[in-house]
């Protein structure tokens, strides 16, 4: 049924590099360094809305969204994390999960249009990512 | 123990007119009529993040924020959900859930921030929250 494939939105994959295959989302980094900022994006296709999901796969998205969230806490400086599911640019069901902390360029305002992304350089991101993945499987 | 009971942040109360009382969470209404926008409270004291929520109360805040959106989306014009944990201001764990639509005065932009609340008048007010619940209860 390739009609029905998972296939991630352009412009999430333009935004962002590959962190982590979850058993049910793709785990993703946005391509600015002035945030710790992940996207969770389940492999379901035509899902815009958490509510939407099968309860299975609702119940795996809160774990995931945790799971990604203990893991900014013990990787990165993180006052306070943000978790937002919006859509409103880009339809397809993905959820922020972002650490905040007091001196960021947006604080205390949401990330969302602040500013110019900042992008890593390959080291700092490949760095922050293992550093991630430690976290998680920690 | 006086000491850990829940007490509504003032700075949530003074925007929000209650709605229900959920077995976690107190539903209020941001009084801002450019938006059909709910916050949850759950009565725990000192919370500020999902994760850190017992997991009996943790698996409660996910129905209880899909019974929101569910409720938004049945009761008024709602082209997308938007779901946000953010608390950057207000420390004490809220969670927003909004109905927006592609005319409102955000779009396609998150609502914080946005311009300047618009009063409900007390018949408007009342008449949303009375079809919310009527809502949530079907």
């Amino acid at each position: 049924m390739t009609t029905n494939a998972f296939t991630l939105d352009p412009r999430l994959a333009a935004d962002t590099t590959p962190v982590a295959e979850w058993p049910l989302c793709r785990v993703l980094l946005i391509r600015d360094a002035r945030f710790a900022w992940l996207v969770l994006v389940p492999r379901r296709a035509g899902i815009t809305e958490m509510l939407d999901l099968e309860p299975d796969d609702r119940r795996q998205l809160s774990a995931e969204i945790d799971r990604a969230a203990a893991g900014l806490r013990r990787s990165v400086r993180c006052d306070k994390l943000n978790v937002a599911a919006l859509g409103n640019m880009v339809a397809q069901l993905h959820v922020h999960v972002i650490a905040r902390n007091r001196t960021d360029a947006a604080w205390p305002k949401p990330v969302w249009g602040q500013g110019t992304a900042q992008p890593y350089d390959d080291a700092e991101a490949a760095n922050l990512i293992k550093r991630l993945n430690a976290a998680f499987a920690g």
